[in-house]
Formats: structure tokens, sequence, C-alpha cells
């Protein structure tokens, strides 16, 4: 039973430009929250300008979907949702204790490798569609990305170093 | 209401050695449907042998729990089990469509990116555990799901320039 499909490229970079809108929103809500339960001030600040940073990062996707003459619009993932209910989990089992730090910086780190592979694919398919705008923006929240992720892995290791302390 | 909690970064650990066990057996379950499902012999293969890398995987993780004397077990992981889902809906949407390589892979790089994460925050606190028999193993799998990720990315391109061929 062959089955005829037209859908392209195009029309996957959209679902998935919807897909990473939707994320991006749910944790624009999570980051206050792990913010709010974390203990140490460079950690608390860390989180906050990473808050600051993904209100820029939705709207680089609201020209991304301007440039394409579409509505921004998300479309729920269940990808995000999930990380972001483990990370909840974790902050109410380890509420209190020594490594509740260390628990809330591993589900920090869980949401940015989730934007950094959607980020990383939406860049290479805008590459193949020629959308030259969209992967310089793409490109640009994909470094803040990666760079959020890279102090998260500092964070973790002074963390430890303070513990041992 | 200050809380009393005496977990420990060690809890941590293992609760997080559970939910990647979990993570690593549905991850064998998906990827025999993502390597049926895509139309190029270079991807299958690449979903085949991670395939078996996932079993390898799965094993180092058992070793792990007996290193701690305890039952290997996993907790049920939304995180996985949703980055799973939106593969397979993806999968159903764009069947028999051209994009349907390109949406297996980006399914594919985000249960890498899922794994790398984890893998990564587990070895760094292995290592501030001194566990170092668990290090060793938890990097021999970091290193295989890094590689694994860049040859989706490079499986990526390649699709792209046939595709304009």
């Amino acid at each position: 039973m062959a089955q005829r499909n037209d859908k392209t490229l195009e029309d996957l970079f959209l679902h998935t430009l919807k897909d990473v809108y939707y994320a991006e929103k749910q944790i624009l809500r999570a980051l206050p929250r792990m913010s709010k339960a974390v203990k140490t001030d460079e950690l608390r600040e860390a989180f906050d300008r990473h808050r600051d940073e993904t209100e820029a990062q939705i709207e680089r996707l609201e020209q991304i979907f301007q440039g394409l003459g579409k509505k921004a619009q998300g479309v729920p993932c269940e990808g995000i949702n999930g990380i972001i209910e483990e990370g909840k989990e974790v902050m109410d089992d380890f509420k209190g204790s020594e490594a509740l730090d260390a628990g809330i910086i591993a589900a920090g780190q869980a949401i940015e490798h989730y934007e950094i592979t959607r980020y990383g694919t939406l860049r290479t398919w805008a590459e193949q569609l020629g959308m030259k705008d969209a992967v310089k923006l793409l490109d640009q929240t994909l470094k803040e990305e990666k760079k959020a992720d890279d102090l998260l892995t500092k964070l973790a290791e002074q963390s430890a170093n303070r513990r041992a302390a």
C-alpha cells in the first residue's frame, strides 16, 4: 500500500519551529521556579540571565515565522514537557537536601540539550532551504544555548568543590 | 517551615542511573522502528549499529548498579518518553514524504542529546563521589553517544545533498 505524501522539508521545518516555540514558552515559565529553588547566588543569576535570553530567543523565532509569512504559534511538545516534569520531581524529592542544586543544574542541562538538538536541526534545515536570515537567527540562539550549558557544567563542578571544602 | 532532607548526591546519582537505565531500554525498543522506517541504507546501518551499542550501554549501567551493590532497575522517565513519542508522530506525519529521513534523523539526535546530558551529569557526579570504575564506564558510553550524534549530523547533510542532486 504505497502512500502519497506531499509534505516537504519546509513543512518539517515549520512543524519543528512550532515545537521549539512551544518549548521556549514552557522554559520561560520553568526558569523562575528553578531560580527560586537554588541555594547559591551564582546559580540563581545563571537561571535569571537565561530567562532573559529565552525572551530574546522567542522574539527571534517570531521573526522567523514572520519571514515565512506564518503566524507564530506553538504545537505541544511532549519532549520538553517530560524534561521539565522530571526536573520538578527532582526539585521536590531533593528539597532541603545537600544535593538540591546538583539536581537543578542537571535539570537545566537537560533543557539546554533539548534546545541544542532542536536549534541544531533547524539551522541545518534552514541552510538547506536557503533561508539566510533564519540561519543567522538560529545560529545566534544555538550559540547562547551551548554557552548556557557550558556555564552549568562549570557551576556543577564548583558546587562540588564547595561541598568538598 | 524548614524542611529536613537527608538525601545525598549518591541518592541523586542512583535516581538518575535508574532514569537513564529506563531510557536506554525504551531506546532499545524505538531504534528498530526507526531503522525500519528510513529510506537510505547508510541511515539504516547507523540505527542498527546504535542498537547494538545500546545493548552494551545497558550492560555498563548494570555493572555500575552492581558496583553500588544495588539491583539494576529503571524508573519511568518522562523526558525520553516524550522525545520518543514526538519522533513517532513525525514518522507518522511524514511517512511517504521526501522529508521522512530528515525527520527521523532529527528524532535520533534528540534521543542522543538526552543521553549526552544524562551521561555527562552522571560522569561528573561519579567523579565527585570517587567512583572510579563508574567514571570509566560512563565516559565510554558518553563518547559513543557523541559519536552517534556526530554521525547523524553528517548523514543529515548528505541527505540534503542527495535531495539537491
